[in-house]
């Protein structure tokens, strides 16, 4: 039986950057992380974007949430507030257990719009969160390949896949 | 002995949009580009971000380039107009041959910075052409990992890996 799990927040110390190796998706933001830490630019146990679920005593999922501003959005009608989700990741051995949804839901609470760009090929989990790709935007999305999730009345933003292309 | 080849802007059509079928970065953003032709929402022949060269008859090599207004900027000091590099890919069969490092000269002769997120673990190549990465900046960088390019008298803006994390 699977035993209840509850989404927190990480506190960056030295004991959860450890942790974060496990992970693929670990690199520069985490290294950043690392050496502010070690330089006394960040303070032990700050508060981050990172999200995660505890099996035991393992850090065994984890995902980086952050509300943008409603100044900056330029993928809801009308523009506003919305959370924007990276590195979604639960560790080999304990994936099909629900940890992944159990994440999105939590972001979902907030019953904000949600926008992802996924590296990997994970497209099948995204649309069964509820999950679209956005109508490509050439000057707004350049390379990358956003996938959206919107709460009740909230509608996908008007695109077009050129834009007003500069002429280099 | 190496053809000399050239680099030029890719024209959108049925034929080159067939053509980019064969590189492994076709995405959201060609997709889109296929139904606004398909829908006379653009016409035949406009002009694209894509740059590419070809080898004989065939499409070899491309890339996308942008040119970023220096209101956007976030990146370089002073802020100022930079070029956003994406989706550069060689065709297996046609690597090794510098068609990869002929895209990046020539996005460096508009004498910008240039910045990249690539998708793929390509960093070794990217040294080779003078990238680095740019300082992770949590708030302007999410989930991407970009590499930056600077000519002469140009510098990397200061920036910190936590900013002003808004708590959720």
């Amino acid at each position: 039986m699977l035993e209840p799990v509850s989404v927190e927040r990480l506190v960056i110390n030295f004991k959860t950057l450890e942790e974060f190796k496990q992970f693929k998706n670990y690199g520069n933001q985490e290294l950043s992380m690392l050496e502010d830490l070690q330089g006394n630019i960040i303070e032990n146990d700050s508060v981050s974007p990172f999200f995660g679920i505890y099996y035991g005593s393992a850090l065994v999922a984890r995902m980086s949430l952050y509300r943008v501003d409603a100044k900056y959005d330029q993928y809801f009608d009308p523009p506003q507030d919305y959370l924007e989700l990276w590195k979604l990741e639960v560790l080999p051995g304990y994936r099909d257990k629900g940890f992944g949804k159990k994440l999105v839901d939590f972001a979902k609470q907030y019953e904000l719009p949600i926008k992802t760009s996924p590296l990997i090929n994970s497209q099948g989990f995204w649309e069964k969160m509820g999950f679209h790709k956005a109508k490509y935007d050439m000057e707004r999305d350049l390379g990358s390949n956003p996938l959206i999730w919107t709460p009740e009345g909230v509608t996908e933003k008007e695109t077009s896949a050129f834009g007003n292309t500069q002429t280099l």
